[in-house]
């Protein structure tokens, strides 16, 4: 029989980004409507829709052999699971996600230890449990199923919540008093599935696929004529780490430059590469990198 | 200060059907956005949307009055309240709800018995957890986040799942091998609250204002003239706990009957009653009946 | 075996206002995503959906014992099929269709016989065949597989095109010279289905029951009160054909009145009988009227 | 040539209303597309949508014979036109809506004279003008294209602006500190149409019908039976102004009685009518009242 | 007069695919609204949109020079028009269809021969009566007007109809017993038109660009750099018909190739690129390609 | 303090094209729901959303530095302030727009002059009362808020009107006698604010890359292989100002070009630099260009 590599696609707010990040490193993943079985263009592949939250507890269990989930879900389940790479890629912003402990602004408590005997509602009770005994502070956790920030104060004295900009937080007047974990998303893989050879391979190309997505999505190419005599002061225009590929130009009057910018410089670096004397400055879309 | 009924809405897949049979009953309750405090033209009352898994335990420990939610989570949360009325409105079908206990179409399970030892994924943990002890099985019951009819059997052996038609689970090719529960949506009330005269005489009236915009959702008003000699013909063909209300017409030469009949009747009695020589024969709709 | 009834309602754009027709008549029909079968609340009917083209033809052949088509395709198929009623219920307007023959307002042709030896674009192309071999004219029909009224003078000299208001005839600069047929939907019958006594009362059932609903939906309820002496004086103002109810108020001071009225004349005859000295004037919305 | 009423149907957010409430009175107006000249089913009246800010100038200089719009306009405008009737339908709330000058919550001004010699933004200028001028406030009034209540403080010191309900304001920090209008919608025709008979009669009626199709809105119909000796006991349950219809029934055993209430007061008055021992409540809806 | 090339572009399912193809490959087709003749960016072209069963149709009698349909109505028409090119850019699948002899799953016809006397349903009536005459078969051939595959076996015993991936006709439990015929878009020409030495030139670029944007569409570009003696390793990886460019570096130390490679093996070449000791791999989208 | 630059984006029928204009610049701008003060990726520069018609008036007034509006307005409200640069981006056409003295078809007025004694009703009213004034034409210039096209002949005997492509004009049958003014975007900067010197920069690199990002949009990249005795042939057939960068291939035969050509030759020379021997032509697309 052929080998399979059965493969967890997290379900839910991160699902469209999850496809998006698949399909450009190179893999076509098409979610039929309401089926948990969604097909793929790769005959090696085994594709799931699995939620967040649960993914980590099936892909020790292995059911999975290698899956998409936040590193706080891992924490929460204790999950003993390979983790592979870090990926970044979350549609809006980029950035981590945190867990805090947040209470209401205008509540008397200020630290952990102000909580004891009081109500926490969460989302990510057993981690909870476990910082608050670690502190040796007596709380009753609350299992939340959802919309945890509107609890406090009529429902919950305080809440550990997920927040990436804080921006809900605030909406609901609820102040943070701690940050308990900052997350982001990894691709684990089950300890056996990972020691198989076939397995393995397939699991790092795809690790190595993924994150060549993930920095083409900043990056930007620049290419750009520059005459014999302005070659250094052009260059250093250039972020120190560009190391431009250089090739003469076979009229012999200078050269071309051709480099990879992280697309946040490019609106202060190519005003000053005008002004060194770089002419015909061209920027185009990359799909993958791979430094 | 005001007498003040903290009612709580549940949020989710009934939050439509409620707002709308609430305004049928005759509060408009405004959900505005994203907020969890929807308005509501009775400044005897306070809303708060929760999800009908958290109301029964929000009720019981008296931040909320009283509130709608099903059955089946007043079970699970084991809570101590004063069930109201049963409310049976649910947007497609009028029925009640079962959670039944299901197993793959081709597998070898067939009564309870036969999951010894086998995982079961249900979003009713608690409730599960007590009917397998009491039946002396052992199983393993884990919290499933959704998508519970998906798992078996890559995910788990059997599922304790919720049905209204059945459909679903027939898609995901499962057997229904025991029907655990049936459940309906109930008006709720907190025990101590209920015991205040103001408190109780307002969630009475509510009640009896659901139950009336309810039992209007499914009649019709039907008002025919007949001629004094066929009067018992015609009446004859109303089922018989119809009693119209009979008026002269004020020319002597028959009668005006009125009165409420059931909307499925309704296409196999108005052919009968013309036959039986009725004439002017008018349906008009409801909105609300106290028989 | 019990009786079941095979009901054609015609898919596209007649298929909404045909269910709610329907539901109006007393039968809640669920159009099931992309299924051609629709449950339907009655035991004795099995309902599918027909393109009203290929209705007459299956009514005919007895796959379907009755069904809602237009005559224009009854006549179109040459179908001999028993017709019950007709049923003017179509969402905008209301009227009858009419196919007519139209060319391009600035050609020489101004009637049939100027467009001897043309070629005639038309979906209808069996019942233009013989509209023009009955008058001797020698045309080429070619079928139209849609927007038929932008093809000429392109695409076609003229068209036998369905049209409702004129209004898309106009936009696309086309001229009628001739009304071939006026078409209304029809309720039809299988000729040996409604010899059988089981289904001929059925069919006539549900004839009465849809034509209950059309009634209703363009007449209101009239309530109003008149104090004795000028109950001749409002009744006048009545139209001729509502024979009102009259019945005596309790009190001995005058009349209440109940009536069915046109819903287009309300507007006309509201203000005549306030003017006449009619009270507490009350409209109220019908669903049925079996006059 | 036959007699025709231009009218102005108010264009932007009082559209769909506008033509719920026509259709509501008895009046169908197709709004076609991009078309500023709807189609009326009423051959004696020709619409055309016009923004409510215009509608007064062009109903004064005889361009429309009758419009709809806000009394705020026709302020603003100073036109000489005839009020015809106060409308009080917005789809949301009922409510009249205010015209008032607000400033930042932190700003230091908190009466009109605090902002002599500031900006002030503004749809309204000449009436804004006015009102300042009356009170020898020195000011600068400038025209606000929209979104006027996000300029202060930085585009402008102070605003005239309309509000509802007062949530846009309080959402923009920004706080009241003088009511200058209170405005509704008015019925206004061209004082030389008014004069003509017939126009004249035909704007009145349109007047009675659109304010029975208002009055309807917020009332229903109620129906109920009651034994013999309880009638003194129910009736005194129904609002003073009620006046119900009474007809003995035909047995002799009691009375049905009919009666319009208050939408609003239904959920009170139907538990203590049960109280009293009516039986047989019934309530439906109502489409236009005349009282 | 200028000269003009009268274009036919398909109405309908393949419409959007065609004006996106057409936009790649430099042309901009605006469709406005209801109209049938899109402007278009080329005043050397004339766009009407036209059905793919009747193209081929009004390009055999010159109304239009060229345009786009599918080989089965080409074939279906039998029409004598010049076969440009074959594009394959359906949206979905990039796949060829097929036109298949389908029959319910459970049924007993497993060959041709086995429907005689049968009822066939298809769109494609006259190819498939030649069909059937072709095998000596005597079968009744009717139009079907749409859902075709919903037919058997209550209204007919087999159909003819198009099929991608045979999903719609499992999903109705059809069972293909013959394949007709495969179908792909063509752009075709008439003859006449084709002869004329500036309209052949200008189909022939169209033809041209439309392939270059349909090669470009599975390719995309890749730079990387490598080090002088790792060369062949690196050139070894690659897919043999890829023949890059490859350009030295103006530091002597190495040299960077360009290349383009099919999409779908990126995913496998890029790994094996990294281990051969390729640096700076960068992968770069394409809008046309012409080898 | 740090630097801020204040900058106003043009709200309404510009603002998504502002946005994305920016984005493909470098700077990503989110439009946060209703609020008007959009977020940007850049902490030295502080957005807000204004209408385009009240813009100049508040970068003249200094409380924006800088902002995006069209012409049109900067001389409606005679606003002095800096002009940086013309950006035409419009979404739909890189038109200038056109604002336009216009009249019914079928009246009698040919030139301005015709209109004396007229009204003009327009929403640039002190650019028209100018423009009239100029000529010595008295007319009187009304006050627009919207829908002017379909004022004439009715409620204003001519309109100023702005147009891109004169289809609304012709829609509402219209005939343009006189264009009065041409207008494209602009970015504008206060004059206090440009005489400093890091706003000054500050507002000069956005221009640049707002250009930038403009002149890659109907522009994109070409690479082809040449063999070396077909380089001056191809070469040839390349627009005149394109000046390629060529590149000797390492195995000597021949020469790799890269160039930048308009989008709307491109569909054009690609076939010409085929027919003189260019290989492996690939077409990529760009996102800046500064030549």
């Amino acid at each position: 029989m052929a080998n399979k590599l059965k493969l967890g696609i997290p379900k839910g707010s991160l699902q469209d980004a999850t496809l998006a990040l698949f399909e450009r490193a190179g893999w076509r993943i098409f979610a039929n409507g309401r089926s948990y079985f969604p097909t793929i263009d790769d005959v090696e592949i085994e594709c799931m829709l699995v939620r967040a939250q649960e993914m980590a507890r099936y892909v020790e269990h292995g059911a999975l052999d290698a899956g998409l989930t936040g590193n706080d879900w891992v924490l929460e389940n204790q999950s003993d699971v390979e983790r592979i790479t870090s990926l970044t890629y979350s549609k809006q912003s980029r950035q981590t996600v945190k867990w805090v402990l947040a209470v209401p602004e205008d509540s008397p408590y200020y630290k952990p230890e102000d909580l004891a005997g009081k109500i926490i509602a969460t989302e990510l009770v057993e981690f909870s449990k476990r910082y608050f005994a670690s502190k040796n502070i007596p709380v009753t956790v609350e299992f939340s199923w959802g919309a945890t920030e509107v609890k406090p104060p009529t429902l919950a004295d305080a809440i550990v919540e997920v927040t990436e900009t804080g921006s809900s937080l605030k909406a609901n007047r609820l102040r943070i008093i701690e940050v308990l974990m900052e997350s982001e998303t990894q691709l684990i893989a089950n300890k056996t599935a990972y020691a198989d050879a076939w397995k393995r391979e397939k699991i790092n190309n795809i690790s190595l696929m993924l994150n060549a997505a993930i920095a083409a999505q900043g990056r930007v190419g620049l290419l750009l004529n520059v005459a014999t005599g302005l070659l250094d002061a052009v260059t250093a225009e250039l972020p120190a780490l560009s190391s431009p590929t250089v090739s003469q130009l076979s009229n012999g009057e200078g050269f071309a430059l051709s480099t990879i910018l992280d697309e946040r410089v490019v609106r202060e670096v190519i005003p000053k590469l005008k002004a060194a004397g770089a002419t015909g400055i061209v920027e185009y879309p990359l799909s993958k990198v791979v430094l």
